[in-house]
């Protein structure tokens, strides 16, 4: 089993309007809902893969009821989240019809009292010991203290369960610091813990912090991975002309790059293995298809180009 | 009791953000919920005016079941609503923070199969006989006949129960048809109904095509009534530098003057108290306190001025 952790989890809400007016009213010509927050855009697509999840986190109120019901209705995901007295926050992304132009909202979280933090670190501490490996992703809501990964990393390392870790700024570097298996930044996240915009220097350095490798998410530079049997560079494809049109949002194909990480370190695949898949995932990522694109994943396989890199220094 | 009808029930949602940039993402700094759509907001009112008040209309899904939930927490409001298949609707205001300018989204309702149609007609026969009054508010949802509020004009009007009518477009042209007591059109629907811009003939041409009484909301230019009783126009006064802000959408207003009109109606007062009341009480809404304004609503009984029209012709 492979275990998600979810602290920030939304009810991810698309409305399609024929144009967006600032101070106008819109008729909503259509609308969708699905569970959201990294770890379960990530979970979604592990089951797809083949792989038992289960995910936690917290979930409260009627959009947190919606989120539970909707993955109980997804096979290989087993549902451990822990109810809080708040309510799970929404985002609304409103896609312009015309330009495909997408103008988000995201609700504040929750605010999680010290209470319902001290039961969800039980859970956690109860489920780590059965999993193959854990992510922790995504935004802290408020009430969880800043260094709240960095304590699930050291239980996680405590159990000598494998830990990959997915978030930015203070919890990041505080996370970094625990030592964690893997970090997934994307380029601003990893500038912002090292200082550098130099991804190669800079990945090197995030390894000096603590993270054993790093794989940085370039979007269409690729992924970017240091870890301690190498370095290499995972190249996207172009694009197949006749491929998913839903993959536009960098946050959902780099949820199919922590997806495609996990797979690869449970199946104990080597490194350049694990970025191939990574980086196929996150070319076919479709998911509002709840996951990816499976003919354009197989296909893909064949065409990302992962790429020893030589050193910085 | 008094019975509101709402068959398009929403979720009314408002977010406050800094400043509304398409196609940017925003963090909403600030989020509030409560039961919308014409019928729930008079009733809210009217609860807070001392009657007693009975809502009706269609309810399904994780957002109905919050709907009712805030409804079952307002003294004076009893929940007679049919349960559907479907997901009430939400609407989302999103109100920038520099400017007080709102930009809306309007989810489409739910489907109402001809089962829940005709569930909803049997309860709303059950509860008609009841009634001092009635209310038929708003929009109808996909699935409801255009035809719908002549059925329950007729119904109330069978039963000896007063019935007012506010909607626009075709299910308003065929609801005045039906001869309800009272229609309270804005002037959009006043000029969509009878084919002419001018209030004063427009308000009398809607009595000759069926409507008893006919209360016009003209925004800065008052309520102009054209009833068997006589004429009159009343005046909004100047809103006191110091009352609510939360007051700008003239459809949250419009469901004051409702009110005011149905608490008129049954309290057996003439016409031109109900339009004073109905005038002050638009005047003092504060939709977001769950209502209106009570020191500002006493104050302004004394400031709005009601008066005779001459006629059109």
């Amino acid at each position: 089993m492979i275990l998600t952790v979810t602290l920030n989890t939304a009810l991810d809400i698309t409305y399609r309007t024929p144009a967006l007016r600032p101070h106008a009213s819109h008729r909503v010509s259509e609308v969708t809902e699905r569970p959201g927050g990294k770890g379960l855009a990530a979970a979604r697509t592990l089951a797809a893969l083949g792989h038992e999840v289960t995910v936690t986190g917290f979930a409260g109120g009627a959009t947190g009821r919606v989120v539970r019901e909707r993955l109980t209705g997804t096979p290989g995901v087993v549902d451990a989240f822990v109810p809080i007295g708040g309510a799970t926050r929404r985002t609304i992304a409103v896609v312009d019809g015309r330009t495909g132009d997408t103008t988000r909202f995201d609700e504040p979280g929750p605010l999680i009292t010290p209470a319902e933090w001290s039961a969800f670190q039980e859970v956690y501490a109860d489920l780590v010991p059965a999993a193959a490996a854990v992510a922790l992703c995504g935004s802290l809501p408020p009430g969880v203290p800043v260094g709240a990964y960095a304590g699930l990393v050291r239980t996680a390392r405590a159990a000598g369960v494998p830990v990959l870790l997915d978030t930015g700024g203070e919890p990041l570097r505080r996370g970094v610091a625990a030592r964690p298996d893997v970090i997934k930044p994307n380029a601003a996240e990893l500038a912002e813990l090292t200082g550098s915009y130099e991804p190669l220097r800079a990945t090197q350095d995030a390894r000096r912090r603590g993270a054993r490798a790093v794989v940085a998410s370039l979007g269409a530079q690729g992924l970017l991975a240091a870890t301690p049997e190498g370095r290499w560079r995972a190249a996207p494809p172009a694009r197949p002309h006749d491929g998913p049109a839903d993959t536009g949002d960098p946050a959902d194909t780099d949820d199919s790059v922590v997806a495609g990480l996990l797979a690869g370190l449970v199946e104990r695949l080597p490194w350049p293995d694990r970025l191939l898949r990574a980086a196929a995932l996150s070319a076919a990522a479709a998911p509002a298809a709840g996951g990816f694109d499976r003919a354009a994943y197989e296909e893909l396989l064949d065409r990302v180009a992962v790429t020893t890199e030589v050193s910085a220094a």
